[in-house]
């Protein structure tokens, strides 16, 4: 078996949503949400919901519609929920994995949703083992909920807080006890996290582009180092920390987000058109037609047409149904998993000269064969743009990175990149043109450290250990 | 439950696929060639093989990926396949309505796949019944199946060829015996069917977008009233009927086929983004931008962007991950369903001038809630353009239409539609220039009859019955 | 995977059941009989129900509790249904081969389930298959109801009648047209088939066993060439042929039935009970107590007890939740599924001299076994008494028997058997000892082809093929 | 749905298993024992394995066969497993709940299976929670784990024994690391636990009649207050704990543990076998036969029979069938259940005077059912024995008991229920008998306190929440 859908993209870790209403159902409205989200994760998915007495939590491998085929968790006086869909950034694929984390302590019962990655979560774990705690899953969102069941605080808002303030790196987190929705976002403001309502029913979501199906509106984003707390006295706000400059992380108006996100304050698909158009004006690449690899390269190519006013027309055609398929070994080999998925017009590439767009080339060999594709079906020439520089650094703030030998930037120069795909001409955006896409949001607040190597918070010293999904699971190895 | 994957569009029946080969494993081209033509029909999957003396099948309801998760047919000396992606056209959505059927009769065992809609087929089988047959299923192949067996014929081919001529409709089918692959399409090739090859490897394919994951390069369209019958001694062709005029179905260029796909010499995209030039042309419409309803609205927009030097964007975003849903009655009446799988861009559609693309409209229902949904987030005006005429009569020849009286186009005119839906204005693209934009084939060999009320074959009388897919299911009531 | 349940014992065929009532839940009731008959079949079952216009059936693979774990089928008006569970003798295990099997034909919907095996289908079919009939099951039942479906008689009672008259074999039917409920049994009564009754509701069961659970009390077995007919007028009774003598399959009271049926006004479980005596009567042998092979040799083990005066005393547990389990092909070499099975009680055995009871002996292998397990317990000597005498013949009427050279007794002498299995003594009841057991019918209307080679219908000439349930599937190699 | 399996019985809490090998494959030997354990639970299943350096787990609900129905754990050079069958008694039916429990903490990995019943947990829990421990499950091993977790003790034996020391109740456990295999039972001994070896294969189990499977010969029980030590050098012994008397379940003997088992020395078909014995010397019943009711009461019926000279027949046959099943709620008022799982042999107890053995009387309505049963069936007399005292008291250690009032024998007396059920006589076996019938071990070291009301380990206070299954999730509310 082969995930075809496996794409040689980095990967969004996760989406997270909350909802607290005494007159809507919180529990369809997540689920919902959820389904708004699904794009940040595909592995797993998880909908936790309390009347105020008890909480129960239904978690389980795959989509939205295939954890709750047959049904979504309900209590007869539900009132607040938070769900959570997943792509393992921290832990293997497995069942007990999967969030939100339902757990007792103390103070009662609370379920966490978690987005992000901690970069002392490690370290804060072997501590607590050493003080003879026991963790039962591999991810990080565990040592939150130990942090905030061992808080002398006296009460929950507080707890979470003097939790915070020991974890560093990126996390958006929704929280529910039995009578608060909480929402926080780490001091940097890495992972987006917005609030929206409708009357007394609060929501709380990864992106915007979830609000409009569970029935509110756009209120505002959470703040970088602001928490929320959500219970029948309405929305309260704690600014719990707060850093110089602020690392919004900028992958996620290149690729993760949806275009119909605004995140703090900017429209994820004005910014990802801009790239197009300064990629036009940069690479001043002449041709035919401009087509993208779609999905992701769409909205940029749209925006280079426009700019250059070569028309823009779909060149490859994806294949809406791939999901997980039964491929045999040495059918792999063949490169039937890039055909299945993608499939060139012959009619509109034949001949021509074409500007390809795509967001972001991390390995490069899915571009190679792209490339390769077009060029069996009788383009000329293959000019390729890239709306996002290169990336030569990995990640350690929640995406699925590779280490950094496997990026082909790390080792590779622009023009010995071109030679590898084998295109014609190659540009990346320039960093400066990234940044000058975002101009509703301030560029300086952004993380672009897989492109500058300028880390915002502290990395772990090994670069092989840091970015790793399976820490946890080698730690004791 | 409700599959709010289900479109308000007609929807094509099936996808048909054999192949034939001693080299190459053909279970597994089968297979990834059904992943291929999974856009032709989504209830269902099946795959028969055969290996020269046994023959077995394997169907099952969903994906093609649902279907065989674990596992594809396999025999150890496999050298035919047939398979069948369907939505169903006649008979209900059950097991054991599933195609391929696999039969014995005195010659043997035969598969047959089967792609359209057989006319007389109520009436044969009520005459077959009469002289004591039983029918298992309520799929008009099993009709086909029944002639083939009753034929007095000495060659399974003289047998086809007699059945053949018994049969009104369109039909495509792949057909497998113990030693032949055999593919037939009805005399006014209502739906297409193609031959790919590479070496002694054969292929039959309802498009030819599902050649080139299955290894093997285009060679031709089967002509209508053309069997091919593939086997140890290559390939044969047999003229079993001839028309005066042909009549593919033209709606395979304005929504079913996928755009990489060519049809009777006609690409598929070249067509559609003609359209879209036409529909500029005839409308004459300004704006700002051009959008479309994604993602079968697409290729027409691009063509109008083309036309008339309007830029194209994005303006709607459709969630790729929706399936089969859990959602409340009490949801459903809120649009949950359209919300959930588009959702506007603000930031585009904000004070514009919009001009929007779809493909078709059937009921009218879905064109208004878009429209009140661009509204909604800020556009000035919508000039809503289609690609197809309206449609005012229903399709006997297999898709799954309303009764003539749902059909919005049947009972209001243009204006009358423009007001039902709320658009600023409506355009539909004229008949001509429909026809002007299928330039490689002779549009005088096209069905229209959905939009002109010609119908090429005699359809049944009454136009309640005629068009029902559950025809067999009723018959005894 | 390796299923430990299957026995080294023959294989009833299946358990059918019918109910017909406008005030009790026909659905449920056949359910809960099947489960009654769960004895008679294991690898498939299914319902079919009409509430007088449409007829549905609900079919799968696996116990009564899994193929309906979810649900029944259900009609809001339904009054007849037939069930049916499935232990393949013809045809392999394959989802098309379950029953009932529902189908059309001129004269409306008929669902049918069968039990039995006929000896001349392959013949039959072959006919019809000439005339061009198709076949698309390997059960020799769609014979039947092809039969049915050609018959020129008026009535479907005569159409039934006049099928049933060219049918040679075993059979027994359970019948249902949208109006009516009919019962079959064949001219020599080979299986079972009663009739149970509670004011206007009706059913008709394999077994009496499960009449109580349906709520219905017995009222008389259908009789050997009689057809009940039940509809809104009560219950009608035709005879549709005579024989000289009649056959009942001695087996029945053997093994296959449970013992709380009364079949044939003779109870199960007192002509299993005076075999034992018989065996001890007749073996004379002695000991310090007598156990059983459970659960098949319980009854007969105590009647030897009863007899005797030798304790009946359990010497073998039984694991009760033995089903498919997933055994490692290296690890069935060592005897784990009969380990896995059957395990000896040390305190009982040791030291001790056994008489020790099964029902009957097959291949021989098992038994080997399990006194090689009493020995390694400390068994001091093994007596095996078999309450049946040697199996020297093939059964053509329903018994999944193997070809006659694997019937250890068709080689070998009693003493070789004994050596074979390795006990101190072994006896076979004697055929006359056998008949004397079942006092309450006539023992001359018993079928003993499997003991003494008198078959009462022809068998087909070559006893590898007639014998064999995938003859369908084999006739066209 | 309701589960006609669930019987009026209490219920034995779990089956616990490990296997230390270097030679054999320890995950096979534990699948296998648990199917032979599978008496012991039938709601859940799960394995774990070790190859030294990793640890692995599979959990799922239902029985052993589809929990692992495709596959069992499997590591290349595992050598070390442990599994688990669990009857609910603390914890709500959740995967979640189901065992091993999979943990890390700074010593590495451990994997524990628990059963039994600790009666200061929830007291512990409080005091864990109030220093900051998370419970993720609400099934007492996780205290378990907890505590070694924070043991400061250096070795893992000793962190185990320190803990030991801190519970109380009753459980017999057996813990894997990464190279230990350990097994432990209470001081008390409330729970069996043997020891299994082939040469350097060792294997723990609860009950000895998983051992052949396994491919082990039974060595020796795990005495009362000992934990055993198993890795590279072997077995070694620790006698943690001592107390005064020791106080195994007599419950074991009377209905838990399979007839095939030996516990601490005894047989106990030898034990239930004798119960019958005396049962019929003390209650000096007369009557035609003596039956029983299947399979709980056949071994004292037939010891019954034995020591009485009247003999054993079967009266009522039992479907070995039953699992979950889909009744409505109506035809459960109506005794579907018991009447699905019992049915009664009418030519045997008509005109009959019966003596009817069951190994107890819990609540007594099945008892009434049954004794109703066999009188409509004709039944002259019904004398009812019971081979065990009437149990007056609730259970705390590890059995699913109802509160006090609930069962019959602590508000009526002997000859009130007699009038209850409506038998004509009502035996139960006396304390002293029951005792005696306990020959090769002592019977002074049997907890009886269900009977006497003298319990061995303090109980808490409160009965209704001490002997609850739930009480962790109730404690928050």
């Amino acid at each position: 078996m082969a995930d075809i859908s496996a794409s040689s993209k980095w990967h969004e870790e996760c989406g997270i949503f909350g909802a607290y209403s005494h007159t809507e159902d919180v529990s369809m409205m997540t689920y919902l949400g959820l389904y708004a989200l699904q794009h940040r994760g595909q592995e797993s998915a998880g909908i936790a919901v309390t009347d105020g007495a008890w909480m129960d939590v239904s978690r389980g491998m795959g989509l939205v519609n295939e954890v709750f085929r047959h049904q979504i968790p309900h209590m007869d006086n539900q009132y607040i929920a938070v769900g959570h869909v997943r792509y393992s950034t921290t832990g293997s694929s497995l069942l007990a994995n999967t969030q939100p984390l339902m757990v007792n302590y103390a103070g009662g019962k609370i379920s966490l949703a978690h987005n992000g990655n901690l970069t002392n979560a490690a370290q804060i774990r072997r501590e607590m083992e050493e003080q003879g705690n026991i963790f039962q899953t591999s991810i990080d969102s565990e040592v939150f909920v130990n942090l905030i069941a061992r808080s002398k605080a006296a009460s929950i808002e507080d707890k979470i807080i003097e939790s915070m303030k020991k974890i560093e790196g990126a996390y958006c987190l929704t929280i529910m006890t039995e009578d608060k929705l909480i929402g926080a976002r780490d001091p940097h403001g890495f992972r987006p996290l917005c609030i929206g309502r409708a009357g007394d029913t609060w929501v709380l979501s990864s992106e915007s582009c979830a609000l409009s199906v569970a029935g509110v509106h756009y209120v505002r984003d959470v703040e970088p180092g602001e928490m929320v707390v959500i219970d029948k006295h309405g929305l309260k706000s704690y600014k719990f920390a707060t850093v110089e400059k602020k690392a919004a992380c900028i992958f996620e108006y290149i690729y993760f987000a949806r275009p119909d996100s605004i995140i703090d304050g900017q429209s994820v698909h004005e910014a990802r058109f801009m790239m197009g158009r300064i990629l036009a004006r940069e690479s001043k690449f002449k041709g035919d037609i401009v087509i993208s690899v779609p999905d992701s390269g769409t909205t940029a190519a749209t925006g280079f047409a426009y700019e250059s006013g070569i028309p823009f027309v779909e060149g490859l055609i994806k294949n809406r149904y791939i999901g997980r398929t039964f491929i045999q070994p040495t059918q792999k080999k063949r490169d039937i998993a890039v055909k299945l998925k993608l499939n060139p017009i012959v009619s509109v590439v034949k001949d021509k000269d074409i500007i390809m767009v795509d967001d972001s080339i991390v390995r490069g060999t899915t571009s190679g064969k792209i490339v390769r594709m077009l060029r069996k079906a009788g383009a000329k020439s293959i000019r390729m743009c890239v709306s996002s520089p290169p990336i030569g650094y990995p990640c350690y703030y929640g995406i699925d990175t590779s280490v950094r030998k496997e990026l082909i930037a790390a080792t590779k120069t622009v023009e010995e990149i071109r030679e590898y795909i084998k295109a014609d001409a190659l540009h990346f955006l320039s960093l400066e043109g990234l940044k000058a896409s975002i101009q509703s949001a301030s560029s300086d607040d952004m993380c672009c450290a897989c492109f500058n190597n300028y880390y915002p918070v502290e990395s772990p010293k090994n670069d092989t250990v840091g970015a790793d999904k399976y820490v946890f699971e080698h730690l004791k190895k």
